[in-house]
């Protein structure tokens, strides 16, 4: 059977997140309804990161297989046609070989969580960012973020609902960098534990507040626990932007 | 009376644009109820640019006078609690002087317009962009736009409606970039002939588009015809970003 590989933008907003849930809409949901309603065909879908409730992608990635082959860009042509009442857009569709696995072969994963942080909330970016009105010290963030690089137990930084066999991830990129009132922080690594950029987002920020010290974010993370993570950011900041294959 | 200098965030979606109506809600008369809700003073406020239906501000300016002599920071701080429901922001307020108005005083007017150039409609951008599907020649746009800097007739880019007494304007900059499937052009100048941006946006489109030439931006503006201009640019795309004083 031919398989779609589809490369996805979507507002996170309205939805409960990618998965399926049986009570409200979620992006997964929409674009399977969207396939059938071109295709004819009942499918599932599976994607390369289950993004929560409120989550953005400007890269998400997912696969299909249908009975039929398509010409990809009428795949997504039809999609977005489908698709049209809800903010998801798909980007590229491409057909790929049987052994490409959406999740499985992901190489890398990208993440974006964008902070605003000036007094006034905000108009233009309204559940697109995380309103922080204090002052923030991104320099002191970058500097914290730079020592837990690599490959670490990362418990601290995990939901207590994460369903990963191993707490152990390898973070290859935490950047962060401030453009006028917006802070940008960058995450990459091969995989993520559930909720991690969101909450060692939310310990970066005690950094630039300076209720941690610079020093405070790897203890935190040595500590293993829990219970030492800084209030989780919110969803609304965050962005999936890409995954490497 | 005190008078006070206010700069203002606004998503233009959900308004009328920027002036009084009587049928639907303007940015105005948001402010203006936000004002009297907190000091108790019912006031006109004036603005350095109408901005029409849908059109953004991340930095409109305008002024009012109070009688009572309040610190800015809590006029900011009250403005924006009463303003909550809507997606308008006060990102700075002063006291300035009784010659200060925020439309006379200005010496420059920043624009910036968003061109959405991919094949597929925004979802994280609905609103905020204009969606063009067909590949857009940035660098044709760009040369083009440069032959229209300086002093002319701007009648052909100019709403039929505008009501200023002259169509003589002095354009400082009109600059066209990519930014990924973002096209940005950025125009400045000390003042605007009405629908002068988004005319001069629709025009540059057919440029991109290769269905004008890179002189043909000049020779419509040399018309003074305003049947010679393209179809104008949509108000989603357009926000006011700056003034100077």
């Amino acid at each position: 059977m031919p398989r779609y590989k589809l490369t996805i933008e979507y507002d996170g907003t309205p939805f409960v997140g990618w998965q399926r849930q049986a009570d409200a809409l979620s992006v997964q949901e929409a674009i399977e309804i969207a396939i059938e309603a071109f295709s004819g065909e009942a499918v599932r879908t599976q994607t390369a990161g289950r993004t929560d409730a409120g989550v953005h992608a400007r890269g998400q990635v997912a696969h299909f297989d249908l009975e039929r082959e398509w010409d990809p860009f009428r795949v997504s042509e039809a999609l977005n046609y489908h698709l049209k009442p809800h903010p998801i857009a798909i980007l590229d569709c491409q057909l790929v070989g049987g052994d490409f696995e959406a999740r499985f072969s992901a190489k890398a994963r990208h993440y974006r969580y964008l902070i605003l942080n000036r007094r006034a909330r905000p108009a233009l970016e309204a559940n697109r960012v995380w309103h922080v009105a204090v002052p923030l010290d991104e320099k002191a963030m970058q500097e914290a973020a730079q020592t837990i690089l690599g490959r670490h137990d990362f418990t601290t930084f995990r939901s207590a609902q994460c369903q990963a066999n191993s707490p152990l991830r390898t973070l290859d990129r935490l950047d962060v960098k401030r453009d006028g009132d917006l802070i940008i922080i960058e995450a990459s690594a091969r995989a993520f534990l559930h909720h991690q950029v969101r909450s060692m987002t939310g310990s970066l920020k005690l950094v630039g507040e300076g209720r941690w010290p610079v020093t405070g974010l790897k203890a935190a993370l040595d500590a293993q626990d829990r219970s030492r993570c800084g209030a989780m950011a919110p969803s609304s900041g965050l962005y999936l932007m890409a995954i490497d294959y």
